[in-house]
């Protein structure tokens, strides 16, 4: 059944010409019209044609009743039909010269009944015997900004070096969305379903050799082929950092996995020791995929585990620096030579001078606290340099805007390199509306300036230690 | 040094009087000023001081320059003035009759400076022999809705079953705040910082006594006296349910909690045995704090660990039943007979009727899913419901609000008792602020419906974890 040109997918993400097929005219916010909307928004530069049996017209696109009434070509089709019907747009598309057809349509495998197990099994035989490859079905396809391609208006249009390869369409979006909140850019994303052709294996070899990715992020549910899985893994974790967020771990969210992609989980030990084996970065969730992402991408490469943590709150304090030592960081003190220079300036009351800064009192100062910064950055007892916001111990509301900038360290912006450690951000988000707004503002702020930002103490904390970890097993690797 | 009514601290949280001692005249936006605004917002009702050498007036309150020059009695002092003087205030308070000082100053043998150690003996000292009781130095005080007392404007005005007492003031603020958002209120909340006179011992056994108090949350950095602390915990832990957050458990941490407010932090193990031995639910973090009380105020308690998942995304699902197991909650098959009633009205493709329910694409359609979720909480199976809503999975600002709405379950509120489970609610916040004040709309309408609202899959199973082992050992204790 496997189609053998595999390691050449490159056509699947250049596309000459599109057609939707299956988009709905009656409401606008439907769900097929999502792959419309992505199109337009990343602004999809070479043909796209719109099919329903009922024609009309969608924001000035005319809507062909038929594959075959379409004047040109045809490369790509997203197949937005019922499921009953997706082997005979197969053959349609065949007729149109297709080569390609991501089928978003559920109802398959996925349900676990027979006949649409079935239905699965006749779409991939009909796809092969026409040469036709399919991604799906039960997926959202293909992001790849460099070529125009998106399943949702509210992706990024620049490309970055993030490869994503998700069995799950709902989480590849949350996925995207959030890490570009947080600065991070992608080469290609593909949601990938059921994978009744076109599955993981053909996926991780395309990245693995894309000279566009640098990093690759994986959610599975499960694989085809575990002895293909693990050669083509191996071969990418030699060239790209690989980091595996694997779905079903446990007998409840297997029995999930096998309802949402037909997949068969496989036990966590193997899964685990798998990641160990070949050096790959295992996480729990998606959140955590983005907190590693973004300190491989922002952080330069901490020498060692020693941390120097400044902020604002004695509590804060205590507890950040807990989260830092839980996880296999250290939070060393500061010399006393150091301490003297940096008490010359600031007030004994309200501000602690160990190791975490707690610069309570004198935050609003903003002299001080670049000066500050500037003393602790030449210690060389610190690997690197974190600073913490806690924004919820604010008395809200009653702080002046000008205030909260200050205390949210966006006026005195640290771009990264400047100083000779690497430097990360903790600002914790609310939220409250009125402060959601100054909050993004600093975010956006930390992130213009090459800095990691994190959400909490304790994300940051476990991000950093999870890339420490696997550099050191690199590094002992070679 | 002890004085002998410490089990007698009432008339700490009822003042006749209190007067502001040291509140600035310069800037409006000065930390001292909390105080003097939080009091107002709460609307405290008995004669309130101000007390600066400078005089003058602030908000129409009249200035005394001196504490002598008050014409009334006062009951209770905040101290906010510099260290060096606050022995000399004792003196003072001492000739106007006052009972007790809450002093915010910091500056004392939290510095570990040998004179600034000296002063703070001193401090204790002089109120010994006055027989003032003293609060503190270094840290935010008291917060009692019922008397109106407060350290911020941003509290709520209203009474609840919480007692707080928290070595740190930020924590403290942080833990109202954030708590208050998700619908808990306090009985009465003590920062107590340095605690050179009333400790966490005395408080303890206050608030154990404290019919307004149902459950105590204690965040510790040290304690001056272990065998009393261990025989009043134990106490406290027969009459209500105790959460304990032990700031300084690491190195790092405990070297951080010298120099917040000069404590001895005790080995982490000592902690953990303490905690497993008198049925204490040991935290990590303030947020899990606030989880803990929003599962213990909100969440019926569940018969079982069986937990019944609904919400929408395939991927989603995967992973909330994954947390859920990790965490040893289970997530059980629903049986054929409940999935084929709910099938007869609720489209194949997806949906899927497993558990988690994934009710992706019949979210928009209010009426079935008030009618499966019905059916659902019929079935025996499941000990509680958890309802969940990954808003980060939506393709965002091309929803429209009333679909907002629906996605986010607030157009169908269940209130809590009305099913015959247990009900919680994840709702996923997000940094947009567009999007947070919709999201936040969500997040108040489930807890005025008596829902316990989490803010990820895991800290919901995490906090429903915790508080089915402490029942769990409770029943086994009895």
């Amino acid at each position: 059944m496997k189609n053998t040109h595999q390691h050449n997918l490159d056509f699947l993400f250049h596309p000459n010409s599109i057609a939707l097929v299956g988009i709905t005219t009656a409401t606008t916010w439907h769900w097929t019209r999502t792959f419309l909307e992505g199109l337009i928004e990343i602004e999809f530069d070479r043909p796209l044609y719109l099919i329903n049996p009922k024609g009309g017209e969608i924001k000035g696109h005319k809507i062909y009743t038929s594959l075959k009434d379409v004047p040109g070509n045809i490369d790509y089709v997203i197949g937005l039909v019922n499921a009953q019907i997706a082997p005979k747009l197969v053959e349609e598309c065949a007729e149109k010269g297709v080569r390609a057809i991501h089928f978003c349509t559920a109802g398959f495998s996925e349900t676990g009944e027979e006949q649409r197990i079935k239905l699965e099994s006749e779409l991939v035989e009909v796809a092969h015997r026409k040469g036709i490859r399919i991604i799906g079905p039960n997926c959202m396809g293909i992001y790849c900004p460099q070529s125009r391609l998106s399943f949702s208006p509210a992706f990024p249009k620049e490309s970055g070096s993030v490869g994503v390869i998700s069995q799950s369409g709902g989480n590849s979006i949350y996925l995207v969305k959030l890490a570009a909140l947080r600065g991070v850019r992608f080469s290609k994303v593909i949601s990938y379903g059921n994978a009744c052709d076109i599955n993981e294996n053909d996926l991780l070899e395309y990245l693995a050799n894309d000279a566009d990715t640098k990093i690759i992020a994986l959610y599975i549910e499960g694989i085809k082929d575990g002895r293909r899985f693990r050669r083509t893994l191996e071969k990418a974790t030699k060239e790209k950092t690989v980091i595996l967020l694997k779905g079903g771990a446990t007998e409840g969210g297997a029995r999930a996995a096998a309802g949402h992609t037909a997949s068969l989980a496989g036990s966590r030990a193997t899964w685990d020791a798998l990641c160990k084996q070949l050096g790959i970065i295992s996480v729990g969730s998606v959140e955590e995929i983005i907190d590693v992402l973004v300190t491989l991408l922002f952080l330069p490469l901490p020498r060692g585990r020693n941390a120097l943590l400044f902020g604002a709150g004695g509590g804060a304090s205590v507890l950040i620096a807990d989260e830092f030592e839980n996880r296999g960081l250290r939070v060393p003190p500061i010399p006393p030579e150091i301490v003297a220079q940096i008490r010359e300036f600031t007030p004994i009351a309200g501000n602690i001078l160990r190791n975490p800064v707690d610069y309570s009192q004198a935050m609003m100062d903003t002299e001080s606290v670049i000066k500050t910064i500037g003393i602790l950055s030449r210690w060389e007892g610190a690997d690197f340099l974190v600073l913490f916001v806690r924004t919820g111990q604010f008395t809200a509301s009653r702080i002046s805007d000008n205030q909260l900038k200050n205390l949210l360290m966006s006026r005195f912006p640290i771009k990264q390199g400047q100083l000779p450690q690497p430097v990360a951000m903790v600002i914790e988000p609310s939220i409250v509306p009125e402060e959601a707004e100054v909050i993004l503002a600093a975010i956006r702020n930390s992130i213009s300036s090459g800095l990691p930002v994190y959400f909490s103490f304790a994300t940051a904390a476990n991000a950093i230690n999870l890339v420490l970890n696997h550099t050191e097993k690199q590094t002992r690797k070679f």
